[in-house]
């Protein structure tokens, strides 16, 4: 059998000695302008190089709606293939080494040799996810009406045991912690007691909880609405640090950009989190109107830098600071590589301007009451083209200068498409 | 072979005996209550009397969301079974004799037995619903970047060509409108040009209007996002309403309360549409976050009410009104009888309630400004129980008293889940 | 000089006779349809009769907005007239016997007096509120970057002395709580530091509440936005519920229900906080769209019920269960009486419908997952007529039967408009 | 007596010599950059420098909300004063030689005197406003109750002598258009027959519209709501819309970027009434929340930058092409002639980014359903810091290459704290 086509590092070297004149050209003179700012561009670039952003398994794959999926060509037909993707994903970009596991679809059947094949593509494995919120072949009890809050005690069981089990799997493959979102609540008012649910809610988590092992951690993630649509039991950021708090210091709060009710300042709720110590990680995307999962500062990319503003401030405050970053959109309109290469190079973007701030100033302004200038400060460097420090990080890493044009020309996509024949077409929606 | 079960008319006959009594002391309380606020009984239960309400065939299927569908035992396989379940509803509330079909996922090979069946169940066919937003096995075209909008000529075509086809079909069955709602879109920024778009989408529309029969209505569904996350090409009554303008007299505009940006005062779109003569029909069904598609009056059933206030306002205005009513709703954890008979009612009863409202009080209110009386009078109407109206209503047409009890009572679902024999489970979500 | 004029109590009886044959017949009614449904009406009745709603001094005045005030005749000139209309209020419904003042707005010269005057008119004082939002004349410090959270220790101290002294007066007059309500917040992102103004918040607060007397409680207010428009300190329920717990045991959080995002769930926020034991109370209105302070009842009337069916779990569960309401709206184009009258009602509707609600019945449907029995509990408790009882409840009490008619008759506004001749109009708007 | 301080243009000049080697590096390596991309530089400086945006009079004061207005020093006292501080927005940014009057705030005594003095001043007169959502002293009727819809003719009568008497002034000064907005509306369902309140307001309209003079064009905006809580009767574009349809060709929309829902896709409202010839002009502003007049780009600058993409693809089909480009922003916290500057400049950003786009490689992406790279064209834009641009079209019509800076070192305000002592502070809130 042939192996599977892998993009070569020698193609995107190639490509990138076209590209590279006019990236030193760019370098060099944002260098100039950021030295003018007091800003040295080495530790900005330097700080891009060692920011990493997980990819979810899932990501790999077409997304799609209630309503339909429109597959493409060439999926990765199980999680072997989904970490070729991932890899091509890494290989061009070097900022993804890590893949973030969804329990059971991705659940291998030998761990050390799913462990060995990642190994062998240069990645780890982040956070596992458990999922609670489907039904699966031969499961004894349904999730209809929900799972870690189920009112029946042996459908609460079997969800804690997937979680357990989630765990072990994530153990085996060298994961260090767990991500958990239920998809519990209710569509009627009435349907649900919110107190006995959210008493049900933790007592779960702190069986899972009782089952993390040494040094591992577990992420509770909020959601506003969907699949429930009238109440769901980790509804807020207020309720995910309230059980976060409850079960210890392995737990803290997960931020995904899509779970939060209109106008919410998101940033702020990212800052809270900080204060209190619970901030754990985020899953990245972008959306305008609901948990929309479109690609990361796609609509709201100035929301994106005031989030990153407060990492950033959190991490220079605190050296020892760190979140575990992963994406988490669906992709039912563009190829999932690129999108997930793209959107990587957005989280970079607001991180690199975040890191453009300076503290100094920003905090006089601040004691002056200076509204104007503190604001200015901020928008000076989110309007700063920082695409010279994130290309030559790239670059600095083996990455491809242009991404999505070197991945385009390496035909990948149309050769997986040869190498992965589908056997059906699911496009069946669900209204 | 057994024919399929039915709920029998005795059944309900019998059970309704049980509960007469205290719906007459009841109604004839109600009714001297009224008298004294000038109102005639009676007057409000002919008008309940006349109301209809189609149910969709979907409508009798579990719902589910991208994330998971959770399927009910003994659900209906095919549209002869789909229409069994519409014809309980039917028998139950005596309010539903239309169902709206969806082609193709209700095409029949053979429309006049499907026409005969409806018959033989005293259902006939409100509008059919036309589906260009999935693809389906062996189409030339794909949907994926749009249907009546796709820059490509081939595919508008073919969509415009399922729409004609749909058509057919509904005349076949007696119908004599459609409904056409897509999903197209954009999910990006760029991705689509607004403009050319809708000049697209006007266009195809021309075409599929000018196929419709002699004595045929078209409605137009917009909706603000969903699929399409960023953009969607009839987002709003605005363009719905320039675009059915742009057609002619046949065509209006369908508003679905699920379909617009949050705190939106629809009632006031329900009046701009009447006021402009475009207000063709609802899809009803009730919200919090987005598109949720609750039943009926579950969240907000002073707002139905309010709709209802307009709708009224106008039939008393001009007797020769109407509009096309459905549920559109996604029985996602409930028995989806259960839900479209328990829906059908709220709309019955926000109906009824408007019928209360003295126009000549309202009016000699508002032209005093008297802000606080003018309310006052709506909230009245809106607070008086009028469920002796609608079981008096509802048992006249020779419908049940307590339909949630007569239909548990009958052992339907039971007896369907022995009837119809699941083949597959299909749980899926698409994340 | 003459009494100012005060609606006899005989005037009030008198009025009621008309009335009372329909109210006993409707009343007696009502008993016999609850009766069949298991439920005790002079149980209900006798809650209503203990359910207490203060109504703040401001609320008597016409409200406004930024754009305009429109003043009416008649306005209360000061704190003594404003009481008078309180009165007037109270002798009326008989459920709103205590008034919430405003410092400095309505700071008595002499408290005595003003004590003396209240309990003369048969009023007591509920929460006194402190106001850093705005300048005084004179004041030393502005409050335009901030109160409790100023980036300044010496405008932060003289917030923290108004809120001891507001406490001060409050003590004087019998009070025994205040609200702290703060306007602090940005306009800009970069213009605050979260957290810097977060810990300034609580270090101020913790001033305030060591100055608390014995027996007081103190109620923190959180609103998303307004008057600031970008960050506010004590923006969610999250924040507020962190701030209550970290200040101590006599602190807890009030939800008004116009200060949180677009379809927030706010009876899941009240469940949270009766969960958490950090509910102290209600500022009751109604929104459609920000802080609109509308009536309450006027737009989401089902909302109002739903948040009064987790007070009145609570209740249920634990006897000494109590929690502040108050009225806080804005009423601009009514007569202030008269709304206030009206809304007192509607939350008295919401209460006593909540009441009707079988805990058993409910608890048994959420048990066995009947989503759509459990909802129609809730429904049936809120589709009742309830207005029997609140008429009953008042009447009994003293008050009016058709407190709107009753006012009007006693042209009560009319008097007022020539014993409080208006100096000036103040009608100019701020933009 | 002393004229009054205006900043010579040889401190300006001053002032840009210095920076001025800097600009030029950074223009001429931007246009290197540019140069690569297939963009000439001098085109997009050339649009920029022809780019007008007006200044409101209002907009020079410092603004407020319904809690409180906090004054900063030297404001203008008379509309005299307010030319004075457009004129200094104009001479350091000199993209805004145009002034806004609302009247009868800024009515002038003698029209021809303040016309001069705005001709001294290298100013002239834009769109003029009017105002009937405030009752002005010795007013014959109040508009508590609607101005242009109210249900008592005399009134709406007065309210159209208004707007004619407005656009007398507005001729006077040389004005050619009217912007029309009313608070019109109601804050209970019920208060306000909508299909009345419409009829009324086109009535209305009509009279006005039959007013323009020669050559006058007439603005409608729209509002969601805010002072009206319920509801407005210019509530949304397509309402606005029709308005302007039913007037005829002098009368479009003016779109205000804080008056929609949340979530609103308002670069599709811009397509929108782009293709149907009816976008007149724009209040530009930012929001998070509500009518929020922050300053514009503020909070979502990339949706500024969407709305221009939609009106530079519009001049680049229709050279003939104008629309009406004002600021509408309250200033509650900065320095208003600042916020001024930064905005005017915001907007100019946004403009220029927009004509960085490639029509035909956006198209060509579009046309292949390319949603990633037709995104990636907007992006790329998007990402260039244009600032150089913006500077270099200022400096070379003589505005200050730092306006801020510049403003602060002339002790502008300072000196005017001085020369324009403030005879009472108006700092009362109306809650």
């Amino acid at each position: 059998m042939t192996p599977p086509f892998r993009i070569p590092d020698e193609f995107i070297d190639r490509r990138n000695q076209r590209l590279k004149p006019a990236l030193d050209e760019d370098y060099s003179y944002l260098a100039r302008q950021l030295e003018r700012r007091g800003i040295d561009i080495e530790a900005v670039t330097r700080e891009v190089m060692e920011l990493e952003i997980a990819v979810p398994s899932w990501g790999v794959g077409t997304g799609g709606t209630r309503f339909a999926r429109f597959p493409g060509p060439g999926e990765p037909r199980n999680v072997f293939e989904k970490l070729d993707d991932a890899a091509t994903v890494q290989s061009l970009v070097r900022c993804a080494p890590a893949v973030s596991l969804h329990i059971p679809w991705d659940e291998p059947e030998d761990a050390a040799a799913l462990r060995e094949h990642a190994a062998a593509l240069g990645l780890r494995f982040d956070a596992v996810n458990s999922n609670t919120f489907q039904d699966q072949e031969g499961q004894a009890h349904s999730y209809k009406f929900g799972s870690l809050t189920h009112v029946d005690r042996a459908v609460r069981e079997q969800a804690i045991e997937h979680n357990l089990h989630t765990i072990e799997v994530g153990r085996a493959l060298g994961s260090t912690s767990i991500t958990v979102w239920v998809g519990d609540g209710g569509n009627f008012p009435g349907q649900v007691s919110f107190r006995d649910a959210l008493a049900r809610y933790l007592e779960s988590l702190q069986a899972i909880y009782g089952g993390l092992p040494e040094g591992w951690k577990m992420y509770l993630e909020h959601k506003l609405y969907e699949p429930a649509f009238y109440s769901t039991v980790n509804n807020d950021w207020g309720t995910s640090y309230w059980c976060a708090s409850q079960l210890g210091p392995k737990c803290s709060c997960l931020v995904d950009l899509g779970h939060h009710a209109p106008n919410t300042n998101i940033e702020m709720i990212v800052s809270r989190l900080l204060q209190f110590g619970k901030l754990g990680g985020f899953h990245f995307n972008d959306s305008k109107y609901g948990d929309d999962d479109l690609d990361a500062g796609a609509i709201q990319p100035f929301r994106l830098f005031l989030i990153f503003h407060e990492l950033v401030s959190e991490a220079r405050r605190n050296p020892m600071f760190e979140a575990a970053y992963m994406l988490d959109q669906s992709h039912n309109v563009t190829d999932p590589i690129e999108s997930l290469m793209t959107s990587a190079i957005e989280v970079q973007r607001a991180f690199a301007q975040a890191w453009l701030v300076s503290s100094r100033k920003l905090e006089e302004y601040q004691s002056k009451n200076d509204a104007l200038m503190a604001h200015a400060e901020l928008k000076r460097a989110y309007q700063t083209d920082v695409t010279p420090i994130l290309t030559m990080a790239r670059m600095r890493r083996g990455g491809a200068i242009d991404p999505v044009a070197t991945y385009r020309a390496s035909k990948y996509r149309i050769l997986k498409s040869t190498e992965r024949p589908q056997t059906r077409s699911e496009s069946a929606g669900i209204v």
